[in-house]
């Protein structure tokens, strides 16, 4: 089925939906996006990623061309329009179309907003059954990772180099410490049943699924530390996940080609699982 | 007077130039660029510039739709079609359309190639003559600046930031030492006559002007010193100077409000642009 986009306030046909060579969202990268996971056709955790597009425009000085009741709306327009019910919204939000410079665009230049679905069964996900396996790259991605921006040149090229050594997915190492995965966050569950996740700062984003499991954790009296791991840590553990809007919880079986746990998906990491689909399921909006 | 755009072997008015959402170039910074001063109406350094194109194309395993002979028919006539006597010619390959995914789409999905023009009085700058001033900022780009994609959020960032700091421009600095200007290589010439530039790395850019210009200083007999400097020696120095493909030279007269020299333009900064722009309209194509 031909998706319908929304892009400036209009709806088109994929094929139609096309910005100027001069936005500077393909010219410079400067853009951000936000991911929003679709269940049973309503909204997972959407409070949290409105909040992080605010910031992130915030922290670029774009404004949002949407109010927030109107960008809620739009979500559930699109959702409505395109008859998904699991799957995933994606929404991009560049400084507007100029003449090509470093300098920004005067003040009022407008804003390009774009939004589309991706149908996926996020619900029966083969790797949250089996595991991933993860291979340990380098992070040499820019300094200011907690703003989503579409600067995602790396974190594709490591998702590629990672498959290339026979993994699914890379964890990404900083002087000697885990900062995430290529798309999701990155979680360890030590031998004492510690679940440990890098605090955040600005050299990872602050994820919205990440948050959500801190909560599930918490309540369920998992003890927690919110600190930097090294691989050599994630790889004694009991058990390792990923978190991300689309991929809920997924175990992470081996890094580097080392066990983790017994090379199963851990029993914790399933429970989180469980229990973020069972309670998102009756919060979504 | 309204360009004539290429895109992908068309040649379109420009608001007419338009891409995909999907284009990864828009939607993930997948997509390399270079840029090529246009003096006379003619190509200068052009060979150094389609060289650097291939290298940045090979590191991202992207292939350029053209043969040589077509891309430097093309270049020529881009210049043609708009009339550009003095300016500029910007071309970006991207990886093409995809559904968004961080795996590389199948091999044979076609590129996406854009070229346009900028016209610009680049024989009469107004900084060669009066020098720029330049602020100092932590270099927070990702660690490939060797290739030249459109990541160029953060360089956008920093001259936004060094212009409310009452600069014209920022240097960047890692780890102590000073990689590059925003958009140009950083030079200085110390209080002994030696041209220090920063050795080629994966920490910046190899500039097809900083080379003619390093040319330019052994033919001259000037000694040459291929290394990282710090902000210390920069501020210590008797000039400084920035090279770029569309400025040539431009002096630095001022780093972080610290006066370079007596504060004016160095006398072996305008003899370098000088002799650059006399050689350049001479081997020009």
């Amino acid at each position: 089925m031909q998706r319908i986009i929304y892009l400036n306030g209009e709806w088109l046909p994929e094929p139609d939906a096309k910005v100027s060579v001069f936005d500077r969202g393909f010219l410079m990268a400067d853009a951000i996006y936000e991911v929003t996971c679709v269940l049973d056709g309503k909204l997972v955790d959407y409070d949290g990623h409105a909040t992080r597009l605010q910031r992130s425009a915030r922290e670029l000085g774009v404004a949002l061309p949407l109010t927030a009741d109107d960008l809620l709306a739009t979500h559930r327009e699109i959702v409505s329009r395109n008859r998904i019910d699991q799957g995933m919204i994606y929404l991009q939000l560049t400084r507007g179309v100029a003449d090509r410079d470093f300098v920004y665009p005067p003040e009022g230049t407008p804003p390009t907003l774009v939004m589309f679905t991706q149908a996926k069964n996020v619900l029966e996900n083969a790797a949250a059954k089996t595991g991933i396996k993860v291979a340990l790259l380098p992070d040499l991605r820019w300094g200011r990772r907690d703003i989503k921006t579409v600067q995602l040149l790396y974190p594709s090229m490591a998702k590629m180099e990672a498959r290339a050594r026979g993994a699914d997915d890379a964890w990404l190492v900083e002087d000697g410490f885990v900062t995430e995965a290529t798309a999701a966050s990155a979680h360890i569950v030590t031998t004492d049943g510690v679940l440990v996740t890098r605090n955040l700062s600005h050299a990872l984003l602050a994820g919205i699924t990440r948050a959500s499991i801190l909560d599930i954790a918490a309540t369920h009296g998992v003890r927690i530390e919110e600190r930097p791991f090294t691989p050599a840590e994630a790889i004694a553990a009991t058990e390792a996940f990923i978190t991300s809007a689309t991929n809920f919880v997924v175990p992470v079986v081996s890094i580097d080609g080392a066990k983790i746990g017994d090379g199963n998906p851990g029993a914790l990491t399933h429970e989180f699982r469980q229990f973020y689909i069972e309670t998102r399921r009756k919060t979504a909006i």
